[in-house]
């Protein structure tokens, strides 16, 4: 049996139908049908190489939602017919203290979901039960694909360092992370703040649920705003000048990386000693993340805005994540239900 | 009447007696007879105007324990022979969230105790109720003098970051505010390592409490410990090379300063996403902490390890200080008790 997907060949390479024989279930397996699949920033990394981790042919996808449609001999968690998502890993030892305690994310042993095995840009796919997660039935398809990576991306680090009701936090981008930050901060009961350097995105991050919106560009109104934010998540991809951001926070204020800008960071340590500063990062989620996650954005109906397009078309919907004209996330979609 | 204080009258001098009128007692005020106060290397900073911050004449000591004489007509806390300590803060706006939820330190409006008032290198002092903490019957004056600065900074970030029992904790440099760190460890549960450039430290550390000992001018040895701290703690003034303390954290490790380093840190921010790594801060303790610090320390009679010298051999003391021959911590005595 072939599985019928779209892959790069080599770094940079516009995807291309390409089939692969389908490999043996192991018992605790699951193959999946998939319905849909969203573009990640990071699948394009992946695509370029630009993480020297690569391997080719690659057939990306992360953000996968399908079908359950067979089950290895030792699966409990799922059986056919059950509708699941599967993010950016597929595989840890799940042995360890971290996947022990549900951190899987910290495994030394984690897998991503498109290195050295093959993603969701394709009919169907082949992984572990733990890393398909059961998905609330009043959460669609083609909004809750983004949840699975760029969803738990942002929702995990609010739970890792203890983002707090009623506290002040502030959202720096608004894009395919960001959008999904900044809903989720609202319906955690933050009072949110949206950055972005785009004035256009003003009226959209309201209605995405930000109570202010500032403009970064302007560099007198993130002075203006020195010592107001307890918790600053930053999603974007670009390097920047750190200090004004820094600066904006509070007393115990972070300052969170979950997007991969690629540069340093500097700082006076003396910044960080006078009024208790943080600076860290989160990496997408642990399965007990994942699954809070996916209970708590069906309940408040936080999920993705999307465009839709045939997955036949994954190079004209990866172009438009190339130029940064979705809003908020590219899905794919294959037909199948 | 006059406080009969050691001052300095300009930047880097040598401390001379120098007596100031004693202020009068504002309602909420308590006078204290001033038995032993510890030397800091702030203190030092603070004479040499290394901070900008100084004013002269400026009377050092913020280590400071001694006895109530007499209280002001609103004090409730504590009445005459009670045996307190003070430590770096000496006011704060009493309103502020960070006031009232026991945070003092964090408060905007904090006031140190040897800027824009004086110290406890003198006979007496006139000090806040709220920042003259009652000391345990157990502790030895001499012995817990230490603890009001040196004590407190290294205390409040195990709690701040909720270091918790049986992780695996470090403590980078083995002086005034180190030996405490590891005794603090030890007793708090945590698998301690002293990291010291002077190998005969080793048994020192060892006696303190430390399980393991790290020399850090053999980068072999650092590299060998990679992916091993939970917490590290620093402790040092000096600007290192912080790539192999970051490099050994473990995932969702911290980098915490204690120490003022007058220096920057540089990470790649991708290292504080991938393994979810954080750097931090801690600035003394708030209240609250400082009164559990207090408790702690003398129920697991965790004390600095001092040399005493009378007050009036003040700069001998502090030339022991400037040269790092303290082992762990200079006291002075005035003689009364």
């Amino acid at each position: 049996m072939q599985i019928h997907a779209y892959a790069a060949h080599q770094a940079k390479d516009k995807l291309a139908p390409w089939d692969y024989q389908k490999p043996d279930l192991k018992p605790n397996d699951v193959e999946v049908k998939i319905s849909h699949c969203g573009i990640c920033h990071s699948d394009i990394h992946l695509i370029d190489d630009d993480w020297k981790m690569s391997r080719f042919p690659l057939v990306p996808g992360h953000e996968v939602v399908g079908t359950v449609t067979q089950t290895g001999s030792a699966v409990t968690l799922l059986k056919s017919g059950d509708r699941v998502g599967i993010g950016w890993q597929s595989g840890s030892c799940g042995t360890c203290e971290w996947c022990l305690s549900g951190q899987d994310n910290m495994c030394s042993k984690a897998q991503p979901t498109c290195v050295g095995r093959h993603g969701g840009f394709a009919d169907s796919i082949i992984t572990s039960e733990r890393f398909a997660f059961k998905l609330p039935d009043n959460l669609e398809s083609e909004n809750a694909a983004p949840l699975l990576c760029a969803g738990v991306t942002v929702f995990s680090p609010y739970r890792l360092y203890q983002v707090k009701e009623g506290m002040k936090v502030a959202v720096l981008g608004i894009g395919g992370l960001g959008h999904l930050a900044v809903q989720f901060a609202n319906k955690l009961g933050f009072e949110t703040t949206a950055i972005s350097g785009s004035p256009d995105k003003a009226t959209e991050a309201k209605d995405l649920g930000a109570h202010h919106f500032l403009l970064n560009s302007d560099p007198a109104e993130l002075k203006s705003k020195a010592n107001s934010f307890d918790f600053i998540l930053t999603t974007v991809s670009a390097s920047l000048d750190w200090m004004p951001y820094m600066n904006m926070l509070r007393p115990n204020g972070k300052l969170c990386f979950v997007g991969a800008t690629g540069g340093n960071i500097t700082v006076p340590t003396g910044l960080l000693l006078g009024r208790q500063k943080s600076i860290c990062g989160s990496n997408i989620g642990g399965v007990k993340v994942m699954n809070e996650m996916l209970e708590f954005a069906a309940k408040h109906q936080v999920v993705a805005k999307t465009e839709v397009m045939p997955m036949n078309q994954v190079n004209d919907a990866i172009e438009k994540v190339r130029h940064n004209q979705a809003r908020y996330r590219m899905v794919l979609e294959t037909g199948d239900k």
